[in-house]
C-alpha cells in the first residue's frame, strides 16, 4: 500500500478503538514467587496488527504452570525475571479486530489459543507449531499471560464458541485441547486400552478423550482414591487403579494388568502426573510394541527401564501443549457432549479474589478439581 | 508500534530503498495467448512489507505450465483475464530487505520457491502450505510470475545458494523440488522399484530423485528413444521402456514388469506424463499394496482401471506442486552433487529473446530438454 | 517328532474324531449360474492340521459376492470351474480340534473369518495378509465355502464369540469386518467430517463404524430414500442425502456439501456402492488434501476425475476384504453395543430354504436389508 | 491328507535324507560360563518340517550376544539352563528340502534369518513379527544356534545369495539387518542428519546405512579414535566425534552439535552402545521433534532426561532385531555395492578354532573389528 493509504488506515483503526482507549486494562501481575499485583495496563490498540483481534477476557482457568510460577518464579529453563501477568486458559469477547481480519467481529464468542507461532520456521511450516522456537505464549516468560480485561492475539488463534458452549467451557479447552494432542501423540485408535496415570485434570481429560476416540479399557491410576473416583464417575476411565508406594514398579504393572484383564500389556500409556514411579511401572505395563506418550512434568532426569524399550520395541512420544487442529477437535467434542466439561468446574472466583483462587489451588483445598477466574468487571465490549 | 513510528519506518524504508526507485523493472509479460510483450512495471518497494525480500531475478527457468499460459491463456480453472508476467522458476540476488528480515542480506545469492501461502488456514498449520488454497503463486493468474529484473517475495521462501551453485542450477531448484514432492508423496525408501511414466524435465528428475531416495530399479518409460536415452544418461533410471501405441494398458504392463525383472510388479509409480495410457498401464503395473502418485496434468477426465485399486488395495496420491522441506532437500541433493542439473539445461536464451525461448520450447525444437533465461541486462544490485 | 510319534499321532486324531466320522456333512453347492443344489460331502477330519479345527456351521450370512457367483458363476478373474460351496460370513461352535492348538475347545462359540493366508509371503510378514496371492478364502473359487454342516479352518481364525451375541450377530461379524477395514484405510479420526455412498448392508455398517471412530458429520449418499432412513435409524449417518441421476457429478457434490454443511469439502469419502457416478461425485466432495477410499466393486474401469486428484492432493486408497486386527476391532464394537447388528437381519432362513434366501436377495425382495441361514439341522456337536 | 498318504510321505522324506543319516552333525555347545565344548549332535531330518530346510552351515559371524553369553551365562531374563549351541550369524549351502517346499533347492547358497516366529500371534500378523513373544531364535535359550554343520530352519528365513556375495559376507547379513532395522525404525529419510553412537560392528553399519538411506551429515561417536577412523574409511560417517567423560552429557552435546554444525540439533541418533552417557548425550543432541532409536543393549535402568522428551516433543522408539523386509533390503544393500561388508571382516577362524575365537573377541584383541568361524570341515552337500 501507498504512503497515503497507510496513514489512512492508522487514523481510522485509531476511530474505530476510540472506545477503547478511554478504558483501563486491569491485570493480574506476578512480581515475584508469592508477591502478587492488580496493575493498570495498557489496552494494546496501538501495537493491533491488521491480522490481530483484542478480547475482552470473560473466564479464566488456573493451569498448574500459573501456579507454579507463583509457587517459584520459574519452570525449568523459563525464569519471571521482570513482572508478568498471569494466565493462558482464557475465553472472552471480540472487542476489536485488524484491518485485515476476516472471520471475526467485535461481538463475537471465543476461545483463545494463547501460542502464536512464528509461521515461518521449519516446525511451524512442518506442521508441528506447537515446538516452534520463537512461540510467543501466554504467562511464559518473558511474555504476559491473559488474566486482565483486553489481550491481544493473532484472529486465526481465536476459535468462536458454539452457543450452548459457555465461557467457562470454553476457558477450559485449553486443557482439554492438552489432552487432545496427547491421544493424537499416543494415535489411539478404537479398540485400545489406555492405562492413564494421574487423575488431574489433564488425567482425567485424557481417559474421556480416550474413550471419545474409542478406546475400549481405559485405566486411571493415581495415589489418590477420591480422585480416581472423579475419573470414573467423568465418563472416562473404564477402571481405576490405586497406586501404592510400597512395591516396585514391576511388580504395580503386574498386578495392573492383573486387575485391569489387559492380558500382555497396554496398547498405551499415558503419563501425566509426571511422577517417576509413574513412568517406570507405565513402561512395564506396556504391552510388546506399545505406545507411550509423556505428558506430565516432573523431575527433569529419572530412573528409567531403558532395557525394556528395546526388549518390547516401544514407541515413546512427548507432548508438548497443542497444535494443528487440536483446539478445533476440542471444541467439536465439546459441542457434541462427549466430554461433560462443567463437571470439572469445581471453584470460581471473582477477579478480584484471583490470589485467593491460586492459594486455594497452591494449597490444594479439598475438592478443588479445577478452578476458573472471571474476567475484570466492567461492561463488555459487545455489549456497547 | 505507534503511529509516529509506523511513519518514520515507511520514510526510513523509502530512504533505504532510494537506489531502486530510479531503476525500471522490464517484465515479460502475456497480453493474451501468443501475444506477449515487455512492459515497465514499478518496482514493488512501496508494498515491500517487514518480513518481505526484493529479488533482482538472474535466471529464470521455462515450464510446461509456462508454455501452456503462452498458449492458451489458462489452465484448468486458472484464467489469464488481464495481462500477466510469466515464469516462476528463478533464482537471484536480493536487492532489498524489509525492516524485520533476519537471514537474508542484500547481496545473497538466492533461489525462490515462488508461492507464498497465507499461513493460517488448517492447510498451512497442519504443514501442507501447498494446498493453502489462499496461495500467491507467481505466474498463476491473477498473480504476476518472475520473468522480470525485481520481484517481492517472502524472506522466508528465499533460500540461499551454495557457493558452488550457480544460478542456472539456482533456477532449476524449483522442478528439481516438484520431483522431490514426488518422491516424497510416494514414500520412496531404499530397496523400491520404481517406474517413472514421463521422460520429461520432471520424470527425468523423478528418476534422479528417486535413486537418490535409495531406489534400486528404476525405469523410465517414454514414447521417445531419444528420452528414454537421456533419463538413463542422466544416472536416474536403471531400465527404459519404449511404450507403443498398440497394445493394451495391461499388455503393456505385462512386458514392461516382465522387462525390468519387476517380479510380482512395481513398488511404487510415479505418472509424469499426463497421459491416460500412462496411469491406466502405471495402475497394471503395480504390485498389491503398491503406491501411485499422480504428478503429469494431463486430461481431467479419463478411462481409470477402478477394479485394481480394490483387487491390490493400492495406494493413489495426487502432487502438487511443493511444500515443507522439499526446496531444503533439493538444495541438498544439488550441494552433494546427487543431482546434475547442468546437463539438464539444453537452451540459454537472453532476456530480450524470451518470446523465442517461448515459441523454441512450444514447437517442440529437437534437443531441448530444459531452458532458462538470463534477468534482464544492467547492473546487478549486489554489485553496487 | 520321530516316525513312531507322527503315527500315533495320527492313530489319536482319528480315535478324538470317531464321532464325527458317522455323520454327514451337508453343504449347499453352486453347480453352474442359477443352479444348486444341496450335496453330502466328506467331514474334512482327515485332512486336519496340527492347528486346525473344524467348526459346526451355524448361521451364515449373505454377501452380495454370493449372490454374484450364484448369478453369474464369476467375479472378475474369479471363475467356477467346478462346483463350489457357497458361503463366507460363518458363526458356528468347534467340533474338533488339531492336536497344537492352544486356545480354542470343543463346544466353544466361534466367528469364523474365511480367508487364511499363507503366512510365508511378504504381504503376510508384512502385516497386510489381506492381499496375500495365495489366500485361500472361502467361496472364491477353487475353494469351497461355509453354507455345510462342517467347515475346516486355522484355529486362529476363529474368534470366540462373547456370551451375549449371539451366532446371527457372530455371522455378520465379516460384513462388520469389511466396513472396519475400510474406515482403517481411511484413518478416520475423531472431528473427521465422512461421506458414505451407497447405503447396502456394507455403507450401513461404515456409517456406524465411522461414528465409533468419532466422525463428527456423517453423511449417507443413496439412490433409494429408504435405505437413508435405514441408515439414518441404524445410529450411523448424521446426514443424508438422495442422489439423482439428472445432475453432473460436480453439481451434485457441490449440493452435498452444501447441504450438510462440509464447508470446502469432506474429510473422507467411502465409496461403498461401485456405481461410476458415485466414485465421480465422492472425488468432487473431498476438501483438499481429504482421503478416499474404494470399497464397492462395480465396473472395472470408469471414468476418473484424475485431475482433481493432482489439484486437491488427494489420497486414494482401495480396500479389500480385512486384515490383521479387523475382527478384534469388529467384535469389540459389538460387544460394546457400539453396533447394534440385530436391526440388520431383515430375513432369517433354515439351512433347506437356502435357495429361496439366495433367489429373494438376488430379486430384490422389499425390506431386506441383510439375511442370514441357519445351519443344516442336527445335534450341535457341542451338544454331546 | 489320508494316513496312508501321510505314512508314505514321511518314508519318502526318509529315504531323500538317507544320505545325510550317516553323517556327524559336530557342534559348537556352551556348557556353562567360559565352558565349552564340541558334541555330535543328531542331524534334524526326522523333525523336518514340509516347510522346513535344512543347511550345511558354512560361516557364522560372531555377535557381542555369543560372546555374552559365552562370559555370563545369561542375558537379561534369558537364562542358558541347558547346554546350547552358539552362533546365529550364519549363511550355508541348502542340504535338505522339506516335502513343500517351493522356492528352495539342494545346493542353493543361502543366508539364513536366525529368528522364526509362530506365525499366528498378532504381532505376526500385524508385521511386527520381531516381537512375537512364542519367536524360535538361534542362540537364544532354550533355543540351540548354528554353530554346528546342519542346521535346521524354515525355508522362507532362507535367502538366497546373490552369486557374487561371498559366505562370509552372506552370515554378517543378520548384523547389516540389525542396522537396517534401526535405521527404518528411525524414519532416516534423504537430507537427514544423523548421530550414531558407538562404533562397533552395529554402529559401524548403522551409519553406513544412514548413508544409503540418503542422510547428509552422520556423525560416529565413540571413545576410541581408532574406531572413529574405521567408521569414516568405511564409508558411513561423515564426522566423528571423540567423547570424553569429563563433560556433562548436556555440555557435550552442545560441542558435538557445534562440530558436526548440526544448528538446531540432529534429525535422528542412533544409540548402539548401550552406555548411559550416550543415551543422554543423544538426547541431549537431537533438535525439538528429533527421533531416537535405542538399539544398544546395556544397563536396564538408567538415568535419563524425560524431562527433554516433553520439551522437544521426541519421538523414541527401540529396536529389536529384524523383522517384515529387512534381510531383503540388506541383501539388496549388498549386491549394489552400497556397503562393502567384506572390510568389517577382521578376524576368520576355523571351526575347531571357534573357543580361540570367542577368546579373541571376549578379550578385546587389537584391531578385531568383526570375526567369522567358517563351518565344520567335510564335503559340501551341494558338492556330492
Amino acid at each position: 500500500m501507498a504512503i497515503l493509504e497507510a496513514k489512512q488506515n492508522v487514523v481510522k483503526q485509531l476511530q474505530d478503538l476510540r472506545g477503547l482507549n478511554d478504558e483501563l486494562n486491569p491485570a493480574f501481575v506476578l512480581q515475584k514467587p508469592l508477591n502478587v499485583s492488580f496493575e493498570d495496563r495498557p489496552i494494546p490498540t496501538l501495537s493491533l496488527g491488521s491480522t490481530d483481534v483484542i478480547v475482552q477476557i470473560m473466564q479464566t482457568g488456573i493451569c498448574g504452570s500459573d501456579v507454579h510460577y507463583y509457587n517459584h518464579g520459574s519452570i525449568g529453563k523459563f525464569i519471571v525475571k521482570s513482572p508478568m501477568i498471569l494466565g493462558h486458559e482464557s475465553s472472552g469477547v471480540v472487542a476489536a479486530v485488524g484491518s485485515a481480519c476476516k472471520n471475526l467481529h467485535v461481538g463475537d464468542r471465543v476461545a483463545l489459543e494463547p501460542g502464536v507461532p512464528c509461521r515461518q520456521c521449519s516446525a511451524c511450516k512442518g506442521g508441528k507449531y506447537n515446538i516452534c522456537p520463537s512461540m510467543v505464549f501466554a504467562a511464559t516468560p518473558p511474555f504476559d499471560g491473559t488474566l486482565c480485561k483486553y489481550y491481544k492475539i493473532a484472529e486465526d488463534f481465536c476459535y468462536k464458541l458454539p452457543p450452548h458452549i459457555s465461557f467457562e467451557e470454553g476457558a477450559l479447552i485449553e486443557p482439554l485441547s492438552v489432552a487432545v494432542h496427547i491421544c493424537r501423540q499416543a494415535s489411539i485408535v478404537p479398540g485400545n486400552s489406555v492405562v492413564v496415570f494421574g487423575a488431574g485434570p489433564v488425567g482425567i481429560l485424557c481417559c474421556a478423550v480416550a474413550r471419545a476416540f474409542g478406546a475400549k479399557t481405559i485405566v486411571s491410576v493415581d495415589l489418590v482414591q477420591s480422585r480416581l473416583a472423579f475419573a470414573r464417575d467423568f465418563y472416562g476411565a473404564t477402571h481405576t487403579h490405586l497406586a501404592g508406594s510400597t512395591t516396585s514398579s514391576v511388580e504395580t504393572a503386574a498386578q495392573l494388568i492383573n486387575d485391569a484383564h489387559l492380558r500382555d500389556g497396554a496398547d498405551v500409556v499415558i503419563e501425566a502426573s509426571g511422577a517417576a514411579s509413574s513412568v517406570q511401572t507405565g513402561i512395564h505395563v506396556l504391552r510388546s510394541g506399545g505406545r507411550y506418550v509423556q505428558g506430565g512434568m516432573g523431575k527433569y532426569d529419572i530412573t528409567f527401564p531403558i532395557g525394556a524399550i528395546i526388549e518390547k520395541e516401544l514407541d515413546i512420544k512427548g507432548s508438548f501443549r497443542y497444535g494443528s487442529g487440536d483446539y478445533l477437535l476440542a471444541i467439536s467434542l465439546l459441542e457434541s457432549r462427549q466430554i461433560d466439561m462443567k463437571r470439572l468446574i469445581t471453584g470460581r472466583y471473582k477477579f478480584h479474589d484471583a490470589e485467593r483462587a491460586f492459594k486455594d489451588v497452591y494449597s490444594g483445598k479439598p475438592g478443588l478439581v479445577k478452578v476458573v477466574i472471571e474476567g475484570p468487571e466492567g461492561k463488555c465490549v459487545s455489549e456497547f
